[in-house]
């Protein structure tokens, strides 16, 4: 494999804080060499060594590839008029989330192939070089074990969430389809996933439920995710902090004691302000996570029903706009947030041995991301080293 | 020049309601044929007549290119550092617009020209198809004829805006640097400018003195528009309908009288939500406008200082998300609204004879520009019917 040099860099966030320049990391006229797909080398502009190929930032910014760690991407149809109805403030009779269940059900898997990738490239092109992709569309022992072998086929990260909604065919027995859940269908899962996940929140699973479900998933030897705390007080948080879990996503309500298990932990705050932004809903108190000294990671929780993004640095300015993080604090939930949220030490930032997933931004700094909202700024994307 | 059939369309907003479907004129399964840089035909897909070309749309929907009424294009310099410490509820010395002002000053006709095409190519790509330039920056007969010079060079909707601020020189004879608006800087303005505006806000120029820049533009053959009510509670919106303005805007802060003042005129109120998303300032009540049956234009107001976006899709979801509009009056503001408040009737619209300035979305729907923000979701763009 040959090497690059990535040249005239006007801005190198690292996200090593022994680089210098606060916790980003950051080196000004900086390159960065790829080897093997790795981070080589970093340093002064002018120091850097030669390489076979030479990819000249122009004295744009360069960053870590964005890490997604939490996204549904695997799925059918698409809720654009239940979305238009919310926003007019009307009641939306259509289904909700069942819709999305039984046109996944009813989708071949060329269908949901293809959508997986074609939504993995359009997020690729806006930066995202690691996706995180749950199942939960199929909540049947067969469908749930084709969308987690589709999502593996798009990433390592994938996560079975049979423990999404109890399906309609089990509305007056719900303990019997978590029994489904820590059973059959976990077994069918586990080949294809890397993690388990639950949401646990009032009219979906409760604490005993979500806990059975972590618990099956952790003895077939899955790690422990959960849905918490997003739309209202509950048990979820506490959960995901005494089971270890790597993260606890959403986070929208929470109470001081969450906040201070969650800061005294190693289970990351996943943010998903694409959720709040597409439901018009209040967005969670970053600040006083980051406070508290909690590990926060921002994602785009992708899914064509509440939060139809792909676009990281849409996360990032919603995050500074509305949940008060600065652009520093939004761009490293974003990337080395995302890897902690993933428990990966090899991406999330840009140090000697990284994988070389690299964005080179149209725009001279960071900051550009949530100053210039909406506008495509990633200009190009190595991705394990190679140009996309 | 060769014809090109845009064939399977599989949602053809038209913005022509004698088409059906509404305001937005929504055609399904429809075909559009260009010839001579104009539309030549629309129609149901399985009747298209032949073209020398044929774009194939896939089945995604079609558009009229987005109108960007209200823009500052033309300036030299950066505020990100202003932008981190506003969100962060610091408080900046930086300068501000004079930093502006300053380095537009300074800079070569060179940088202020390529960073017009910057900016202008990045609009392009994101599906605007015309975009209106104003000056204000310079605020000296010569940097104002300068930005103007430079600004009309890439679009023929430039706006003189001598009157944007008061500069230091002048602080303490303000009435003397209006007499300059009206006199030798109008003069030399006015062999590029179609529009004159003024910011008629509290801290800025007050009713009398609008009012005069205003007239002296009017008797010099620009047509008048202005900035309304952005601030607080002001003459502005009432000036604008007095004078016949073809926009007021900003207008976020209005009286029911300002309210009913616009939709007794042919004055269009123009939104720029992504001010607001960017100073983390209340946003205009576009409901109430609609309601009370205002036309309502959305534009960026793309400036280093307030609105560093170019993106209209952003200001659509915005205008959905945070001002209650519906995807159609977003949709249609952002087009045909653009075009009124340029007094334009060949743009804004995909009616026979329109300009063929024709969006190819990545989706079935316009809905999906709200539905899924920050995503680039514009295919390909014709300007002019030239594909770009």
């Amino acid at each position: 494999m040959t090497s690059m040099a990535v040249t005239n860099i006007g801005e190198l966030v690292t996200n090593d804080p022994a680089a210098g320049h606060g916790r980003l990391g950051v080196l000004p006229d900086a390159a960065l060499i790829v080897d093997d797909g790795r981070v080589a080398w970093v340093g002064a502009n002018a120091l850097a060594p030669a390489a076979d190929t030479v990819l000249d930032a122009q004295g744009g910014a360069v960053l870590p590839g964005f890490v997604d760690s939490h996204t549904h991407l695997v799925f059918a149809g698409d809720r654009a008029a239940e979305f238009a109805a919310r926003m007019a403030g009307e009641r939306y009779t259509g289904g909700g989330i069942a819709t999305t269940v039984a046109a996944t059900r009813a989708a071949p898997d060329e269908e949901l192939r293809a959508t997986v990738e074609r939504l993995r490239r359009e997020a690729l092109r806006q930066g995202t070089t690691t996706v995180e992709i749950k199942s939960g569309y199929g909540l049947t022992v067969p469908d749930e074990a084709r969308m987690l072998r589709i999502a593996f086929e798009a990433s390592p990260e994938t996560t079975y969430l049979g423990a999404h909604v109890v399906p309609a065919e089990y509305a007056d027995r719900p303990d019997d389809y978590v029994a489904l859940v820590c059973g059959a269908m976990l077994d069918a899962a586990v080949p294809y996933a890397r993690w388990v996940d639950v949401f646990c929140e009032r009219g979906a699973f409760d604490a005993d439920q979500a806990r059975a479900v972590l618990a099956a998933g952790v003895a077939a030897g899955l790690a422990p995710r959960v849905h918490a705390n997003q739309l209202g007080p509950g048990p979820g948080v506490r959960l995901a902090v005494e089971l270890g879990a790597a993260s606890a996503d959403h986070c929208t309500h929470l109470s001081n004691a969450d906040v201070a298990l969650l800061a005294g932990s190693s289970t990351v705050a996943t943010l998903l302000p694409g959720g709040e932004f597409s439901t018009r809903s209040p967005y969670p108190d970053a600040r006083r996570l980051l406070d508290a000294g909690v590990t926060v990671a921002l994602a785009t929780d992708c899914n064509p029903g509440s939060s139809y993004t792909s676009s990281m640095p849409l996360c990032v300015a919603l995050a500074v706009r509305e949940m008060r993080m600065t652009p520093a604090e939004a761009v490293w939930a974003a990337t080395a947030g995302g890897a902690q949220a993933l428990r990966r030490t090899d991406i999330g930032h840009l140090g000697i041995g990284a994988r070389a997933d690299v964005l080179l931004l149209d725009a001279p700094s960071h900051l550009h991301l949530a100053y210039r909202p909406g506008v495509p700024l990633i200009r190009h994307v190595l991705h394990n080293g190679v140009l996309t």
